[in-house]
């Protein structure tokens, strides 16, 4: 086994737990001493142990004189965990292999400086471009100070989302649709419009046969004016409702009291001013969900990051059918969002298509 | 080399004329006496020598006592030339071996058993499906008596062909639309509404860097109320227009004389009875590059063979821009023509979506 093979196995480490450590990132974390594994470790459950700590805690005494591969720069800062930097200082490892420095710029740097002034010796930057895309959400976040935005829609291959009456039950397959309940959970936030929960009173979680955590849901209502029954404010997922300045909040939060509410400054609801909020929250990623007209929010915004497409084999038809994307149309072609095909796959009889935004960041 | 390996070069002939011998199918010859190969032959240009005559003519003395290797089963009638089955037995080939039948119920087999009753070893069926997927569209004519219809549209990622305003140069990239135009090449016929004539003025041929047959030209034009500036009026490309019943056939014949006029026994253009004319025409294979209205009579008939959709790396948005299939929304989803994907792949920075109608035949 070489660095990369024991780096490469600390990714996959950091990858079985992609989804379950927000607002941590994955982090995998492998001990070697003279060609043999000593420790291994993964960040589990946000609050608890860093990988570094699971895979120090593994090795015990071994890890004297041992080399330490990290998928992540090791944080150098008291948070509800001791610095990792020094725990690998202490524990007397001699040598660390970083894939990626911290996408924080406020700390970045900082965890691998203290290594190399207590004399280790420091590599950084060893499958740097698999290390950043496992935490792709949490890269974006730190450094854009907003969420990664994933625009979602599934579609027939005539660009059709519902009939003219609604009904979307359903455009793609079973497949298709758990592969959406995976993506849900690859999220921190789920966000739909007023116009989706009340049609269809949904429950937007994660659902069996796939595992994992259920998103937070946003939902856009500018005047509040939800029924009460909705399911979404009636189970243990936490809710919030983005609404406008003119809302009667009190009112709602009577009726409503473990429902979030999101007001905005004025009652036009602002993409931007949206996802600063949700931020503010520490909110890294979200999945819309919606239907046309919150997708035509995003887009006018230019907030997307990435947009996923299923499409199903099958021609709907009808001018008075529903479509992805509403709105007003530009005058040409020239003026549309322009993206790039990142990935094309066949899902049970489906399309999923990934598309990310043309330039980079 | 081994039967199957002459029958696939047999197949290589073939495919390199795909496109180029309409109304006759591609087929390939290949002739082996005792390892060697003495004769090759594809048939080139319709009214000209079939594969059969090529290859014998090549083999001269030196077919007597060889294998022939033929992608389709020899004719057996007198034609524009005279029957293969006959040159064959004359040449001296002792042993044939056929891809697949002829698809004409009323001539199926009649050249095998010519073959067979003079003595010679005939198997018939090696690489069957590889045969017939050269002259699929041969292959449904003569089985269905109606054309294979593909219908083609290019879209944005959500769904839309153009703006409100009509502009749709370009959706897609440059490579993309030399595909479409190798795709135009290998159909008989293209076809097209009034509204598209109208709007784009184009030529609907093929252009280079793609070489190929340009295809008839079709286009529905209930009350032939077509500008007389059109460009497929005025070059050497045959034009056909599709009228109802009660159009002023004679003064538009008056002022041109060279195009060709369809007149149905209605005034609503039924494409039932469309491509019942057509079939009379021997045109074996339609291109559809409708707008909204054309492609909704094309998925409401039910005839449609084949489905292309290019898909471009971009969002155009608005509920008032055009989408691929206008017309009614059927109630349910349920309702909507069901395909399968047959084939997905990039093609420059878009992606090209074939589907198929799911039940077979």
């Amino acid at each position: 086994m070489k660095d990369q093979d024991y780096m490469n196995l600390a990714i996959q480490l950091a990858t079985g737990t992609i989804g379950q450590t927000a607002p941590n990132p994955s982090v995998g974390c492998v001990l070697v001493r003279e060609g043999v594994i000593v420790g291994m470790g993964s960040h589990l459950i946000p609050g608890e142990g860093h990988a570094e700590v699971l895979a120090v805690n593994q090795a015990g005494e071994k890890a004297r004189g041992a080399t330490a591969y990290v998928t992540l720069e090791p944080c150098s800062h008291t948070g509800k965990t001791p610095p990792c930097s020094r725990l690998l200082i202490e524990s007397g490892v001699i040598r660390v292999v970083v894939a990626t420095e911290d996408p924080n710029p406020l700390v970045s740097g900082r965890g691998i400086n203290q290594l190399k002034d207590a004399g280790l010796d420091v590599t950084v930057g060893l499958m740097k471009k698999e290390a950043q895309e496992i935490n792709q959400k949490f890269f974006h976040f730190m450094k854009e100070n907003r969420p990664f935005v994933t625009l979602k829609a599934a579609m027939t291959l005539d660009g059709k989302t519902a009939t003219k009456t609604g009904d979307s039950r359903w455009v793609t397959g079973k497949k298709a649709r758990e592969h959406v309940h995976m993506m849900r959970a690859r999220h921190d936030a789920i966000l739909v419009g007023k116009g989706t929960v009340v049609k269809d009173n949904p429950s937007l979680t994660v659902r069996q046969p796939v595992y994992g955590k259920s998103p937070i849901r946003i939902i856009l209502a500018t005047n509040l004016d939800l029924p009460d029954h909705l399911t979404v404010f009636h189970d243990d997922q936490k809710t919030y409702i983005v609404c406008g300045q003119s809302a009667p909040v009190e009112a709602f939060l009577e009726k409503h009291p473990n429902v979030g509410v999101i007001q905005m400054t004025n009652d036009t609801l602002e993409i931007d001013e949206v996802l600063t909020r949700l931020a503010a929250l520490n909110i890294q990623s979200v999945y819309v969900e919606g239907g046309e007209a919150v997708h035509k929010s995003f887009v006018s915004s230019g907030f997307i990051d990435e947009c996923h497409i299923y499409i199903a084999p099958k021609l709907l038809t009808g001018k008075d059918s529903y479509g992805v994307i509403g709105g007003a149309s530009p005058e040409w072609m020239k003026d549309a969002l322009m993206l790039s095909f990142d990935h094309v796959e066949k899902i049970g009889e489906d399309i999923f298509i990934k598309a990310t935004k043309k330039m980079g960041d």
